[in-house]
C-alpha cells in the first residue's frame, strides 16, 4: 500500500499553527531547530513508506499466531521492527542519560502518527515501550533504570501495560492480581490479565511487563494497587536476559482488525516481579504512562485516517464513472470530492489538536510552568477522542468512497476501519475520555478551557480583516463553548456534567479544528489551506450547535425511563 | 444470538405514527385488519427469532464457498431458507393471482426488516427475489409470468440482480453486456458481470438471473438497455428446470462482512434470455425493481441496527465496571444509557421513516392517487439513506458499548457492523440516494416535500397543548428545512444542489424522525415512549441545523481547490 508522509502539514502546523517555535526557543528543546525537526520527520517519514507501509497488509492476511505457547508474528514484521529500533524510533523522547534523543513530544507525536499510518499493528509495539520508558523514567529505582531504560529505548526488549483482568475493565480498581513478598526484595506476581497488547513477540530478546497487582493487605478499590515490573526473561547479572519468568502467554484474541498485533491472555503463575514507584500507588505511575498513550492513541487514529484518505483520493482519482463538468474521474463529482474534503479537513484538525497537545506537554517539561501542563491535560482527551473518532470516520468515508470496492477486502479500504476501530476503545474508552474532560479537567474551575477559549478568541480578532467571515464564525463558536463551559461549571450533580460529555468534548474539538484551520489559512492567505479551512468552517464546525444542545441536557431525561422499558 | 421480534414498536408505528388503518380502509388492503398484521407479524417473529437467528454467526464462520463451479452455502442455510419458503415468507406482497398474498408493502417491511435483523446474509436472498418479482409482474410478458412467478414466490427458484460490470458501477449506462436474437425470440447474452448477490445457492433448484445488457445498434448509455430473464437451468415445456444454461460463477468476492451470502462473479457465454419489457428500455424496469428493492434496503440497515441494540444492551444490562447510583451494571452511567438511548431513538425513527413510506406505497398502490406516488418517490432515498446510515451507527455504538469486548469477534457485536456496511453502498449509494432526492424527487417544484412538511407542523400545532417544548421545536425545525428546500429549488446549477445533497437528506430524516416520535408521545402520553421522544427531540434532532448549514454552503467551495491540492 503507497504511503505518503505528510511533511508539508507538519511543517505548516509546528511552523504556523502550533507555534512549535517557542519550544524550540526553550533550554531543553534548544536542539529542536527546524533544520533538525525536519531532517528527522523526512528520515523517519522514508522509513515509514519504505519499510513499514509494505507490511500493513501482510499483519492482516496473516496474523500473529500462537504456536507451542510462542507468538509467532507476521511476515516481515521482524524486519519492520528491526528498521525502528535501529533507526532508533522506538523512542525518540527519552532520557539522553539512557540512550535516549530526548526530543520534543511534538516530534515523537507525529513521528508516532506515520508509524500508525504505515503499519498500525506494528507500531503499537513501540508505543507500548514508549510509555513503559516514560513510567520507568518518573517511578522506577536508579537501579531498574539503569538496567531496563537502555534495552527499552534501543529497541532490544520491548515493554507492555498490564491493566485489565476479565472482571476490571474501565474499572481498573476491581482487579485481583497478587503480588506477595518473596523477602529478597523481589515479588511473586499472580494473576491473569486480558488485552495486553504485543503481550510477546520473536523478534525482542526480551519482554517487560508492567503488572498491575495487590500486595497482601492491600484496601480494595484503586488505592491499594500497586505497579511491578515482570520481565518475561530475568536478567541476569550483566543485564543479559536469563532464565524464564513464571508467566505465559495463555491464547490470542481473534480480533475484527489489527490482526497482526497479537492481544493476549497472559497468566502470572507466582513470576517474580520488582516494585516500580512506591506501594499502594501504583496508579499514580499507571496515570503517568496511560496520560502520553493517550495522545498516542489519538495519533494512531490520525495515522489511519491520513492513510485511508490517501488510499480513498487514489481511487477517486483513478475510477472513472459517469461524466462531470469538472473532470472524468469519480473526484470530479460534487459529493466524493465533499467526502474527500470531509476526510482532509477532519485529519488536518486532528492532527493540529495533536500537536498542540503535544507542544504543551514540551513547554510543561522545558518551563515548569503550571499552565501549560493543565493544558496539556485539558487536550488529551480530546487528542484521544477526536484523533481516534477522526480515524473510525475517515476510513469509514475511504470505503464509501471506493462503492462496491470498499466492501471487498482486497481493495484494502476496510482494513483500515477494521484496524483503526479499537482505537475509541483502549487506553481508556473515549466515553472516559471526556468523563476525564468533563471532571478532572474542569477541576481548575475551567481555566485551562478559558484560557483556549480567550486565545481562540483573540486570534479570531486579529484574523477579521482578513476573512471576516470565518473569524466571525470561529469566534462566534468560541462564544458558545464559553457558555456551555460555564453551564457544566454549575452542575453540582456530576450526573449533569456526564450526560453531555462526549458531546461537550466533540464540539471542543470540532472548535479547535477551526481556530487551527483559521490558523493555517491566515498563514497563506487565498491558498488552497483558505479553501480547506472555508470548508471546514462552513460545513463541519456548524455541527458545534447541536452537539451543545446535546452537552446541556441534562442526566434527568438519561434515567427517566426504567431500564426495563429501554430494554423493552 | 438471541433475538426478539419488535411487535410492540410495530404496533404503535401502525397504529399511531404512519396511521395505517388508511391502508386497511381501502378495497385493495381490506383485508390487513389490525388483527390479521398482528398475527402475520407474530408468526413472522417467531420464525426469526427460533429459526433464522441462530445461524447468523454460521455465516460469518462459515462462509459461502464456490467449489468445483458450485456455491456451497453456509450450515443451516438451506434450512433456514425453507423456513423462509415454506412460510410464505419470500414475497408476501406478491399478486395472489401468482400464489402471492397480496399483503400491503408496509407489512413486507416489517417482515423483511424482522429477517435481516435474524440474519442478513441468508435475508438477502429472498429482498433479491422479492425485487425480480415485482420486475416481472410489471414489465414481463404474460407467458413469462405464468412460468416464472408462482416459482419465485413460492420460493422454489430465486431470482437476481445482474447491473454492474466492472467499469460500470454507478454509472449503468457504460455496461458492454450484449444480447444477440436468436431468431427465435430468445437472445444469446454475453458478458462478465460484478457483485451479483445469491448469483447461485445450493437450496432453490433454478436462480433466474434479470441481466441488463445491449441489443445490435443499441445507443450508447441508458437508453440503449434492456433487461433479459435469464435462468441458470432453462425451463422445460412443463415449467420444471431442464437443461443448464450457459452461464457460471466465476469466483466469490472476499468480503468485509455478509460472508454467509455469496457474492458473486458471473459470466454469460451465449446464455439464453427472454427480454423483459421493450426493448432499450430496461432501465424502466430496473428502476421499479430497485425503488423498492431501495426501500428493502433501509429496512436491512434497521433491522441489524435493532439486532445490535438488544446485543448491546443485554450486555450492558450484565456488564459490571465501576458504581452508579443509579444501578450496578454499566446500564447505569450516563454515558452508556446516552449510547443505549441514541440506539433505540434512531431505530425508532428509522423504522418510523420506512413504515411511513411502505404506507405512502400501499395507498399509492391502493388509490393510484399521484400524491401518494410522489410521497412514496420522495421517502424512498430517505428511508434507504437514514435506514443504513442507522445501521451503521447503531452497530459501531454496538461495539463501543462492549468495550474492548466488543473488538474480540467471539462477542458478536462486530458482526453486526461488518454485515451491515454494505448497506449504505449497494442498490445505490447514499450519495447517489441523495442526488436523487434533490434531483428527481425535487422535480415536482417540491410538491411532495412540502405537502409534508404541512402535515409536521400541522401535527405539532396539534402537540402544542400537550408537549408544548418538543411541538415548538419539531415546527422549528420544520421551518427550517422549509427555508433550506426553497433554497435548493432557486439553485438552477445542480452542482449547487448535489454539493449538499447527502447533509440535507439526512437532516429531512432527522426531521421526519423528530415528527414521528413526537407522534409517539402524543399516543402514550407521560409514558417511556415520550421520555424517548424527548431525548431524541432534544438531543439528537438539533443535528439538524449543522447539516443545513453545510447544505446551503453550495459548490464552489468543492472546486475552489484543484485536484492536485486536494491529493496533496
Amino acid at each position: 500500500m503507497p504511503y505518503r508522509a505528510p511533511l508539508t502539514d507538519y511543517r505548516l502546523i509546528l511552523d504556523h499553527v502550533v507555534d512549535f517555535a517557542q519550544v524550540a526557543r526553550t533550554d531543553r528543546f534548544a536542539e529542536a531547530t527546524p533544520e533538525t525537526v525536519e531532517a528527522i520527520l523526512t528520515e523517519a517519514g522514508k522509513m515509514c513508506e519504505e519499510v513499514l507501509a509494505p507490511l500493513q497488509r501482510n499483519g492482516d492476511l496473516h496474523p500473529a499466531a500462537l504456536e507451542n505457547g510462542i507468538v509467532r508474528t507476521s511476515p516481515g514484521f521482524a524486519d519492520g521492527y528491526r528498521a525502528i529500533a535501529e533507526g532508533g524510533w522506538v523512542a525518540i523522547a527519552a532520557d539522553p542519560d539512557h540512550g535516549g534523543m530526548g526530543l520534543p513530544m511534538a516530534v515523537t507525536t507525529a513521528v508516532n502518527e506515520m508509524m500508525a499510518a504505515a503499519c498500525l499493528s506494528l507500531q503499537l509495539n513501540p508505543l507500548m515501550t514508549q510509555g513503559q520508558i516514560e513510567a520507568l523514567e518518573h517511578h522506577a529505582s536508579d537501579a531498574i533504570k539503569a538496567l531496563y531504560l537502555p534495552k527499552l529505548i534501543s529497541g532490544e526488549w520491548s515493554g507492555t501495560m498490564n491493566l485489565t483482568e476479565p472482571q476490571a475493565g474501565s474499572d481498573v480498581g476491581a482487579l485481583t492480581s497478587k503480588a506477595e513478598p518473596n523477602g529478597d526484595g523481589t515479588f511473586a506476581i499472580t494473576g491473569q490479565k486480558i488485552y495486553i497488547s504485543w503481550g510477546d513477540n520473536d523478534f525482542t530478546e526480551n519482554v517487560c511487563h508492567l503488572v498491575l497487582a495487590r500486595l497482601p493487605g492491600a484496601v480494595a478499590g484503586t488505592k491499594g494497587i500497586s505497579l511491578f515490573l515482570v520481565p518475561k526473561r530475568i536478567p541476569d547479572a550483566d543485564g543479559n536476559p536469563g532464565m524464564a519468568n513464571s508467566l505465559k502467554v495463555v491464547s490470542l484474541e481473534h480480533k475484527l482488525g489489527l490482526h497482526g498485533s497479537p492481544t493476549c491472555v497472559m497468566s502470572y503463575e507466582g513470576a517474580t516481579g520488582w516494585l516500580v514507584g512506591e506501594e499502594n500507588n501504583g496508579m499514580r505511575a499507571m496515570f503517568t504512562m496511560m496520560n502520553n498513550a493517550r495522545l498516542g492513541v489519538g495519533g494512531q487514529g490520525i495515522g489511519v485516517a491520513e492513510a485511508a484518505f490517501q488510499h480513498a483520493m487514489a481511487h477517486a482519482l483513478e475510477r472513472r464513472q459517469g461524466t462531470s463538468l469538472h473532470g472524468y474521474s469519480i473526484a470530479a463529482h460534487a459529493d466524493v470530492r465533499r467526502m474527500l474534503m470531509t476526510m482532509k479537513a477532519d485529519v488536518f484538525a486532528a492532527r493540529s489538536i495533536a500537536l498542540a497537545c503535544a507542544t504543551a506537554i514540551d513547554m510543561q517539561t522545558a518551563t515548569g510552568e503550571d499552565h501549560w501542563a493543565k493544558r496539556a491535560a485539558f487536550l488529551t482527551p480530546i487528542a484521544k477522542s477526536f484523533g481516534t473518532e477522526t480515524g473510525v470516520d475517515v476510513a469509514n468515508l475511504g470505503i464509501q468512497v471506493h462503492g462496491g470496492m470498499g466492501f471487498v477486502e482486497e481493495t484494502g479500504a476496510a482494513q483500515f476501519l477494521r484496524d483503526v476501530r479499537v482505537t475509541t476503545i483502549y487506553e481508556g474508552t473515549n466515553g472516559i475520555q471526556a468523563m476525564d474532560l468533563i471532571g478532572r479537567k474542569l477541576a481548575d474551575g475551567g481555566d485551562a478551557a478559558f484560557r483556549l477559549l480567550d486565545e481562540i478568541e483573540a486570534f479570531a480578532e486579529t484574523a477579521k480583516g482578513t476573512v471576516p467571515d470565518l473569524a466571525e464564525a470561529v469566534w462566534q463558536a468560541s462564544e458558545t463553548l464559553r457558555e456551555t463551559t460555564e453551564w457544566l461549571l454549575d452542575q453540582g450533580d456530576m450526573d449533569e456534567r456526564s450526560a453531555g460529555a462526549v458531546p461537550y468534548l466533540r464540539a471542543f474539538a470540532r472548535l479547535l479544528g477551526g481556530h487551527f484551520h483559521l490558523r493555517a489559512a491566515m498563514a497563506e492567505p487565498g491558498s488552497a489551506r483558505e479553501v480547506l479551512a472555508r470548508f471546514y468552517i462552513e460545513r463541519l464546525l456548524p455541527e458545534h450547535t447541536g452537539l451543545l444542545a446535546h452537552a446541556m441536557s441534562g442526566a434527568g431525561g438519561l434515567y427517566a425511563m426504567s431500564l426495563d422499558d429501554l430494554a423493552a
